[in-house]
């Protein structure tokens, strides 16, 4: 998506090597206008599929989320994150660990909010090591519901998620693909 | 807001005297058509005001900030919560009481995204013992920037936040205040 890519560059920040800071307009203070075309490109790629649900997690997915819904006009379900290990019986449950915190955090959804045979679209901001859109795709097997496919808006290219989603076979759909971040600038 | 109300009596689980459930279109699942008329409602009731940005608190209030900053036309910033000590040198910090975890929490917000005599609205799905709207307050001045109004999905009347912020001279609006929770049973 060049306009994605365009905004990147005009107001994103690469530290590091692996670092691009998206926080003027993705996750932190959000550009609505912009997000709404974020949804929309989402529904453009994938609305040859059946999408009953949208699936995402808190907080920076939420946002997303909305959009994308708003587009196919079904509802947003939210995975909430719980470092408590007593979680509702009536929830599926995963794990997911992270990278940022060196520790695993408890995911889950309610199961009243996916259910059996529900065709659900997987959204995200980012997609590196892909481990929340691994313990999203574990929710929704345990739901006997299917994956439509996963809509990323920033895929780092150069972690392993990426590819390891693609292997499975799943439409994976990354708005901005970067290949490498090097002396502060983003190479797609 | 009469609309939510019947939504609530619809949809909503009263539990004990003092929850209501509305996980299956607020904060869980969301039904955004209805989070969009949610939106425009808060536009209604606060349209008389000079509004610059919608600030709300992660994770439950950014899908109610997306519908309030479209309707406006304005971005969304959502304050993060971290349990960590160390924060940013460049964030508004401000610590709120959680009656639920008994705890202490850090919230935060980029220097960046609320400056110096902004108009900021604040929107939140609950209102309670308002200490979450009273951190979102004390980031607001702490910017020297001014609190336009406070919208709030659901009001606890029974619990001291509304007025305590009603005597700060606040514009609150709120879409649906609860007088009582009785054998399952909700009172407006």
């Amino acid at each position: 998506m060049k306009e994605l890519k365009e905004k990147i560059k005009r107001e994103g920040h690469a530290i590091g090597d692996d670092i691009v800071k998206v926080d003027s307009f993705l996750n932190h203070q959000i550009d609505v206008e912009f997000m709404d075309k974020i949804g929309e490109e989402f529904y453009k790629r994938f609305q040859n599929k059946k999408v009953d649900k949208i699936l995402t997690i808190e907080a920076s997915g939420i946002a997303i989320g909305m959009c994308v819904a708003k587009y196919f006009k079904v509802p947003l379900v939210f995975a909430k994150k719980n470092e408590s290990k007593n979680l509702d019986k009536d929830t599926y449950n995963t794990e997911v660990f992270s990278f940022t915190k060196n520790k695993n955090y408890a995911v889950k959804v309610s199961k009243k909010y996916i259910t059996e045979n529900e065709n659900i679209l997987i959204v995200d901001d980012f997609l590196a090591n892909g481990k929340a859109a691994l313990g999203l795709i574990d929710i929704v097997e345990q739901a006997n519901a299917k994956v439509a496919g996963i809509g990323i808006v920033i895929e780092k290219a150069f972690q392993p998620g990426g590819a390891e989603l693609r292997e499975k076979g799943i439409q994976l759909e990354s708005l901005a693909i970067i290949k490498r971040i090097e002396n502060g600038e983003v190479f797609y």
